[in-house]
């Protein structure tokens, strides 16, 4: 299948050269060109025009939990403890396979719509997670996240079974599901159980995925604990030695810093939920500054609430800008690279998040003839501090079309809505 | 003109009854029925349906300046004072009466679509902007904004120009236009000015609004030049002996708190702005706490950059959670009032904010069909925490559809698009 865009502005978050003017050749689920014409000869199956629009590479979300989308608004305004144990644990106890399934899919239809082709799931029923990746074409980087304050045979069938579907559907649907590895948190699950899911790692050459110092309760009862802060804690286990990607990591010492930078951990940063269940404002300009990599991730839509990666953009150029008082943290380029490029390479997928000759074609068009688009002074500052996820007209993923003009091509939205809306009133009920 | 609004979910903002089945019935420019049906032989001249929707008040936005969408992403990520001095001043100065009659159009365009039926804004071409209000429909609290670091000669005749706008067109266009008197800071004008400001204030029986406390460097300039803060010395010029609107108030001691209170001084927070411009974060819960009256404006979108009243609402209620490390403070209900009826009372509209039989129709659809808003469960929340200006499909004010199906009933949006941007790049060029 050989498609060509034109007309578009194409942003290839490439720095060599940012703005390109001219087509877009896709073959299959590849790029093959980016800018000018088409080679004498080279015939598209397909020619879309996108005029008025700008595309770019789609989104990379870097932490989720995607069946959650049935519990946003279900318990806000809340401290995160209290959050989970009261409300969010109890009501995802009464989670069925449709749940997962119907959450899931809520959450993709919302996310292609937005412009967000990749995202990394951390939850529970994965196989039904993969399964509606499949069906929906996005791409995704699953994990079984498992809470360990459990029996010894309940850890040993949890393990086993995120050993089994990381084995199982790494690599599959084309190559657009990866897999990682993910002891839930350090506070949930005990030190030799993490050392289990460090060996798992190794002998499926899989990464780590965890939650990290999202609160200061948690480290604090991690240094009454073990002695250590988490981050100590978890290079001790050996964690570090593998690939990691840690969520939140909002609390951190200097020292700690330079030990991810040391280990090349990377960091999902979460802004909008670490806001909203008032966990704090993480060390970016820090972290980046120490060479840290730092992605964007939305964290679930009950603690942000929405899956907008345009709002994690802008919350990240906009925040840390007002918590130091210093205006060029974080500039907008940066803050997009976050929501792209550097989320890609935060789960190493080495062919995503830049349109550039031989990356897959995951790309998406943004309507910039709006009035909060005008004039186009700075497009990339317009997408950073103006747009949202609205603005997302198409997407494609793997050089398929998944959203054509606002609507997703593959998934029937009104159906998940309704049945998303079922569910909820069934565990609410 | 009679008006039935059938098929939509109410959301009044009236604490007394947060929502409402049936019907809302609309005479003329006002509201005359909330819920239920309509009476018997009462025959409406127009009958709309809006399943899937909700209707809640217009959004109102205190403060802002809609000429400078023009200059939208053009000097992003610096400090206040070169950001203004170096980059907006220069740039203003080249400003015609066209440019400022397309950038607020541009703004109105904006903001009309985004669910914003109200907004506060301080600029100069007062008249310019006046006519744009009284063309569009909207409702607008217009202020000539004087700076006076000039010759007593221009002070004198801006004085005479912001005095002579006020009178001229306080209760226009149907009474949708109303007026202040603005001395634009303490640091732009010096007290004897500020004591004009005041008088005229006296004489028309009009508020002042002005800029105060932005960022910490004007708040020491002011003790170096005056020898106390700025809400001392604007206490002492007898600017919050009159209705007074504050812009920003970033930086207060809790005696500043407490003198805002005792004066019924309204503060207009800008979250984005503060955050863009690295001007800080206001203390809006302690504001609170002590009960003085708080808002949301956008500012302009040159510091924003968009004017999505949404994300202010979404910011005051995040932010706040955030920096105090409190998931209470700040809750979605407080942070939509803030939004709608606080934001009226704050710049004394007595007849809007609420949806109420005998308040202006000033009233929004938001389309909560949507991935985003599912499942139903609290529809405060998701406005607040999900919600964006482009999920906004309809705006009436005084009882007119200014926006019906997503689309400006009143403007050419094409035109007023092409025509910014002609006219930015006049300025740019």
């Amino acid at each position: 299948m050989k498609i060509k865009i034109q007309d578009a502005l194409i942003l290839t978050m490439d720095e060599q050269q940012l703005y390109v003017q001219g087509d877009l050749l896709i073959e299959n689920d590849r790029i093959i060109q980016v800018g000018g014409q088409a080679p004498e000869g080279w015939e598209a199956d397909e020619t879309v025009s996108l005029k008025g629009r700008l595309i770019m590479p789609g989104l990379v979300n870097t932490h989720g939990h995607t069946p959650m989308s049935l519990l946003r608004g279900y318990a806000d305004d809340l401290a995160l403890q209290s959050w989970l144990q009261d409300h969010i644990w109890p009501a995802e106890a009464k989670y069925t396979e449709e749940d997962v399934r119907y959450g899931s899919l809520l959450s993709i239809v919302e996310m292609l719509k937005g412009g967000t082709t990749t995202f990394v799931d951390m939850y529970d029923h994965t196989d039904v997670i993969a399964a509606a990746v499949e069906e929906a074409g996005i791409r995704g980087c699953l994990t079984r996240g498992v809470i360990g304050l459990c029996s010894e045979e309940e850890r040993a069938a949890k393990l086993a079974n995120a050993v089994r579907f990381a084995k199982e559907w790494h690599g599959k649907a084309d190559g657009r599901i990866t897999t990682m590895l993910s002891p839930h948190a350090p506070y949930t699950c005990p030190p030799d159980y993490i050392e289990l899911f460090v060996q798992a790692s190794i002998e499926l050459n899989l990464p780590i995925h965890t939650h990290m110092s999202e609160t200061i309760a948690e480290v604090e009862q991690n240094v009454r604990d073990y002695g250590v802060r988490p981050v100590e804690h978890l290079r001790r286990l050996g964690v570090f030695d593998r690939p990691c990607l840690l969520a939140h990591a909002v609390h951190l010492t200097d020292e700690e810093i330079q030990i991810l930078k040391e280990y090349d951990v990377r960091v999902s940063h979460n802004p909008g939920s670490n806001l909203k269940l008032a966990s704090g404002i993480a060390r970016v300009p820090d972290l980046l500054r120490a060479g840290v990599k730092v992605s964007l991730g939305t964290d679930s839509s009950s603690s942000n609430n929405n899956l907008d990666m345009f709002e994690e953009i802008r919350l990240v150029a906009l925040l840390h800008k007002g918590v130091t008082y210093d205006p060029t943290v974080v500039p907008a380029l940066t803050a997009l690279k976050m929501g792209t490029i550097d989320g890609a390479i935060s789960i190493w997928l080495d062919e995503v998040g830049l349109l550039r000759p031989g990356y897959k074609a995951d790309l998406i068009a943004i309507d910039i003839d709006q009035p909060h688009m005008i004039p186009h002074s700075d497009l990339v500052s317009h997408i950073v501090y103006s747009a949202s996820q609205k603005d997302v007209t198409d997407a494609w993923v793997n050089g398929k079309r998944l959203v054509k003009d606002g609507a997703c091509t593959t998934l029937d939205e009104e159906r998940i809505r309704y049945e998303a809306a079922r569910c909820f009133a069934r565990i609410n009920g």
